[in-house]
């Protein structure tokens, strides 16, 4: 299957846990309601680390996303065979991850009626804290920059204790270069839980801001495709 | 012994120091009255950890949990000849875990009297935030699939710095999927403390809340096993 | 030296740092006044497994500790040679420690003048939830047993990555067991920043509260030999 | 190059992810705005993380800090030939990355305006909690000391899981020492943001402080000699 299982329970795993970390911080009578900013990127920097560990010991690279595997292929890290099997993978997974989420949540999300906090697909897809278009494509290029990178420079990142170091990667990607956006830096992790909450039945579910969409996508692959590049030139 | 000593001190401990945390959480005067969800899941984190370090040293295989021990000898992972001194181990070693935290904390029960603050039950067994026993069921399944999947990637957890990731792992399913019902993910983290807060002269002590008690015992066996099925599959 | 400049060298870094994080909590205009319980704990546990890295590297066991010192001598695990010169270091340790925040934190004590924040013992010395005598020597064995009874699992815990384990346990103990009476859980912790405040001219300083020293003393000294002669039985 | 390569791409990860933080936490809108003090500790910790990681891969010691590189080559710890190309790569790493987090946070800073927010130079250069020029001094030589009397009893800090140590060496020194001045520990990381800020178009911006500049300076040198004199001596 060339990644394709590895991909898709890894990213399944990171996603039911990230967007759980959505969902708890979002909506009402969850016990981390209102949950402080180092609460979600540390969430979300361990929900990687399992996706990895889940990954590599299914027989993928542990990549689970598109802005790693792409500039990767394109800079000849990784062969181009693999890619569509490792794309499909991911983006399914992370649609079933935000998929058992909705179950996981069903209570919550009924709990979460109202003009506030009717719209709730911030718990699945990224929104910019300041609507900039421009910047907002900005942010999450150099996001993914620096979180691609750092990566490129970690060595084999599946083994060991490396899928930890990962985690971490992330978590001080979002503390540093995450608030303004909310560091999708990574096209599976923002389109495949958008469209999950865009097509299934979410009690009190609004809209999937297609209209954004284009951010989490472009500005990752080219800030990953950045990082290849200058890491290959040294 | 079968590994019943690593289980009872591994499972003592765990809930020594987790209950322990509840109980500064919860009662009046503790020095972290009214901490974070966060605060919560890093403790309870770091608790399995130390868990883990106890049993592998004493001679187990670090479960812990019944959820681990029954779907892994069901898909032929661990002997059937050792459930029985595993689980006898989990649900003492969680009752006198509790009983310890009952004397530790005990001008803190003491100091916690009143309406509100009367049940105390949740610093020793979980409760929903919602109460939905069918959700509740599914949240436990879930919650314990995530963490019984990603454990069997994982590797051999008991060793090197391996119990740190498994500490991790529960801090992320803690943030990712436990705000909804607390994440037990654990019969004997659950019953044993349940059962030593129902016998136990607690001050001002309230009910066991046993009607509940079902589900994270329900809920853990079945989402362990689904995720040792998957994985055995795979 | 038989262990004397470890010792001293790694409690000095210990105290630096963690009474250093006390002063950030309680003084003045600290740019941390009143951060949580996790602070604490996080920033104790981290002090202690620099301290543990410093007495590695200078040829010291890494105990920092009476608590564990005495006991493991006790039972064996640890020359009587050795115990005199490994206590000089930690008691005069911690004081030299102690000594250099109340120079680094001067302008902020001098800013802490007044009724409630005149006694700034608690940056030094360790105080109960509660005051009772019994019970805070019950919670000061408690808790320092299930330190040192982890400890003595963790296998060598000066090497590799393991002193970061140390600070891991450290953090758990604070924050599953230090809630009742600020885990004093090593005599040298407590008493030599006790002396410091004590005779050191500590701008708006108050008393030692020396009444309560006797619990920090008695307590760990109890729980660490429990610890060691559970472990050695087992 | 001698390491100028590794320097600069560490020091601009470093400045990107810890100032990037700064922004984070203080200006208007963003995700992060106000966010604790252990926020601000954890994510500069990890910037340095993967400051170490980077430069390591890319061929350098992994410094990032003229304290550290100066202090090494005064006691022979490092080769003086080194010294020039890592301290331009340290303070052109820093300065770089600061222009990276004017940019990414441009939208933040035109919401930022007014008088209490006006002055956003503490983004970028570490300011007193109290203005006492001595005392500010004595911070930052103590805090520096500590730093790099830890960092010297580390090992080889590039390799394996250390950089993570080092992550964590960072964050307790932050939450230890670091409530006095912002702890600094590192002129490049304050001086290269602080020109940035200077004379780049930051929205909003105000005075760069280049009056305060001497003690992160002054004092990190001092404090990072008195550590390897001391080590040395040992």
């Amino acid at each position: 299957m060339n990644g394709f299982i590895g991909e898709f329970f890894g990213t399944m795993v990171l996603i039911l846990l990230g967007a759980g970390t959505g969902a708890g911080l979002n909506l009402n009578k969850s016990y981390a309601k209102g949950s402080s900013w180092l609460f979600v990127c540390t969430s979300w920097g361990l929900a990687v680390t399992m996706g990895v560990y889940v990954a590599g010991a299914l027989g993928s690279d542990g990549h689970l996303n598109p802005a790693v595997t792409i500039p990767f292929a394109l800079f000849g890290l990784f062969p181009w065979s693999h890619v569509l099997p490792y794309l499909a993978g991911q983006f399914l997974g992370a649609f079933v991850g935000a998929a058992i989420v909705i179950l996981q949540f069903a209570p919550h999300f009924k709990a979460s009626k109202g003009e506030a906090e009717g719209n709730t697909v911030g718990i699945f897809a990224t929104r910019p804290a300041i609507k900039s278009p421009f910047y907002n494509f900005i942010s999450e290029t150099v996001a993914t920059f620096g979180f691609v990178f750092v990566l490129l420079n970690l060595g084999n990142f599946t083994q060991g204790l490396k899928p930890f170091i990962v985690g971490t990667l992330i978590l001080v990607i979002g503390t540093g270069l995450g608030t303004t956006t909310g560091f999708a830096i990574n096209p599976a992790r923002d389109w495949g839980p958008r469209l999950a909450y865009t097509i299934l039945p979410v009690p009190n579910g609004g809209s999937g801001e297609w209209w954004y969409a284009w951010v989490p996508m472009c500005g990752p692959l080219l800030g990953g495709t950045i990082a290849a590049a200058i890491k290959v030139a040294l």
